[in-house]
């Protein structure tokens, strides 16, 4: 054992989009050795090298095997893996690649969305303490029997994460082509902030309403093994956002972020006698067919008649038309409404666990805008607002203002 | 066990260079399935994949580390099995890929010319009485540390001999763009005939001298396990030619191809004096140099003197002309000579094993047209000659008439 301490740095595919970037990619990582560092890079595929191999597999087949089709994927971090070892020798420093079938990173059989269920740390450990750099191919791993699996979305940064974990590291370093986690997303709100520090469940809840920053499986696995994950740029040396248990948080505010999703359409169906069972029969039927149902409302009005909305994705809306409309007569619905042009606008933060208000002040800065909410939900630490879509971001501007731009934010 | 009859096809880079010559190959071995055969079948990468990853690790570093090098262009094949099998699925055959490391084709830790030691046919076996088309892809292994290796130039045809080997059968065929071996190269001579057949010895030979359509390995290796080759076209359903055991040829021609290379060069140093030893002295610095030296001949003059003419590759004279230099006063030469303009032109042939006389018409030939012979050598099979670059097409044409377009050919 060298006893020198181990970072694991995941760079993303547009860290090493070109042969340019990942040339910079090896001095950053030199410069980590540099200070005493025992370095593992996970690395993505290159810029859209993903979607290369896919729109081969789709000249083939319109409907690929997945166990082919990770196969197939599995290349493109490969690529990465051995040119960034290349690169590494060239800066003088010793590095070698490994795939994810070499360190053992095993995995369900669940192709194409695979689940990590053990990584040997052997290998690795060796060829660190032999002063090298190991640079393990992200996104992969393979089954009981060797076939190659995919982890799906996110996948390197879980590979990343799964590693800290398996080499009794806390530091893990997500390179991305953002510089953090950010109050809102800075495309639509200028006066937006970056996080130093959000927690993890922050971060799920962001995850889950929209921000695109991590994906939730790789914060779920950080969370668990209570490691650090730092969200930052490869294009820079800026500090990004450190996601972190928020007990050893140091800076906490009433709400960390504002996010809009738009890619929702809500159902209500109308004056259904509200008798138990109701709700349980319609959302069993959904599930039976595999909709994802996200926000879901129901209210009581006059004469014992309830209502029910809930959202679904846009791009299920017609199935669940049909299936509403077949189970209609069941329930003695009267009508059935549907809304595409919808946004769900949330406010999220660990604040709120101690603040009071933090709906009520959201209310009312929506209703001062003109602002009309058709469906609330709440999370211990989120607050969902659908609104019409046209006024999302006006909303968001709006939250983010009265929480996050002013002085008062910090709980 | 199925026990059904097992083959082996490989297909070269040009057969599945496009996803269009992917489903292509696919109908094809769909047709061998329908005829009651197990398949396995070696593919190569697509087309100029291993040029565009040999060009992206150039980006990156001119002396890319052999191991990487291999981790990066073992992606290529990976991509082709893949592909492969997904348009088997397209046409209702049931396929499995596998890399070289799932299939345990364990090979000497020698990157980028490695050599294969074992391959494990359990895998293979129970996924063809499963009744798969088995995908393997070729060019490939591991070594006994699980480090990816590739096995060099003409790999995937050793990859589908090896597995003709371990498979236990002697049916392996070799798709590639030309329709099989010719007596000589259609390009040069107008009436060249495709062979139906030809020995291990002379395709070894023909190799060695010019003809590139196998690699010297995968024909040694078929000798070895007494496997048959058929050499043919992927665009069209004519026989090829199939390499065999001379025993086992139904016809012979006295030669069988005539070949001419012009990448060497020649080099002559002169009245040495004729002790034990010279020789010895000069070939072995050559070799210590690590040049690659093809003929030599040498001839004792007048006055016990002698002169040693050798060939080596054209891009080597400059380093063999400072070695000869260098050791010219040792030998006490009077002289060295160079020659870049040469052609090595030969005939290759088993017939010339029970026929006389083939030396000699040889060189009648090439005399009739004027033609000088600088330098001879022979083997059992072969005749070669060094004459002037600017003669090599005359050469061929009118050895290939002598001895391949009359009727007398048959021996």
């Amino acid at each position: 054992m060298s006893g020198k301490k181990i970072i694991v740095q995941k760079y993303g595919g547009t860290s090493v989009g070109t042969t340019e970037r990942i040339k910079a990619v090896a001095e950053r990582i030199k410069g980590y050795v540099g200070k005493g560092y025992s370095v593992v890079v996970v690395v993505s595929a290159m810029g859209h090298t993903t979607d290369t191999l896919v729109d081969l597999a789709g000249q083939i087949t319109k409907n690929p095997d997945k166990r082919e089709m990770d196969m197939l994927l599995s290349t493109g971090e490969q690529v990465s893996i051995s040119l960034l070892a290349m690169a590494l020798h060239e800066t003088g420093v010793d590095a070698i690649s490994y795939t994810g079938s070499q360190i053992r990173v095993i995995t369900d059989g669940n192709f194409s969305n695979a689940k990590i269920e053990s990584i040997s740390p052997e290998r690795i450990m060796q060829s660190l303490d032999e002063g090298r750099v190991v640079i393990v191919a992200g996104f992969q791993g393979i089954d009981a029997n060797e076939n190659i699996t995919t982890l799906g979305r996110g996948g390197s940064d879980t590979s990343a994460v799964a590693l800290a974990a398996v080499l009794k590291t806390r530091d893990c370093e997500i390179y991305t082509d953002v510089e953090g986690v950010y109050t809102a997303d800075p495309r639509i709100i200028d006066r937006t902030k970056k996080l130093k520090e959000i927690s993890y469940d922050e971060m799920l809840e962001l995850a889950r309403l929209g921000a695109a920053v991590l994906h939730s499986r790789s914060v779920e696995f950080a969370k668990k093994y209570n490691i650090k994950l730092h969200v930052r740029s490869s294009f820079n040396y800026e500090e990004g956002t450190i996601v972190m248990p928020k007990e050893e948080m140091m800076e906490r505010f009433v709400i960390s972020g504002v996010t809009s999703k738009t890619n929702e359409a809500k159902i209500t169906l109308r004056d259904i006698p509200d008798k138990p069972g109701i709700a349980a029969q319609l959302f069993k039927l959904l599930g039976e067919n595999k909709l994802y149902v996200n926000m879901i409302v129901q209210s009581t009005g006059k004469d014992n008649k309830a209502s029910i909305s809930f959202t679904v994705l846009k791009n299920d809306l017609p199935r669940a038309r049909d299936l509403c409309e077949k189970i209609k007569s069941d329930l003695k619905a009267t009508g059935i409404d549907f809304k595409e042009d919808i946004a769900i606008v949330s406010a999220v933060g660990v604040g709120m666990l101690s603040s009071y208000g933090v709906a009520g002040r959201m209310f009312q800065v929506l209703s001062e805008h003109g602002i009309n909410i058709e469906m609330i939900s709440t999370s211990e630490i989120g607050i969902s607002c659908v609104i019409d879509s046209m006024y999302a971001e006006l909303a968001m501007k709006a939250i983010h203002k009265e929480f996050l731009e002013a002085e008062k934010y910090v709980c």
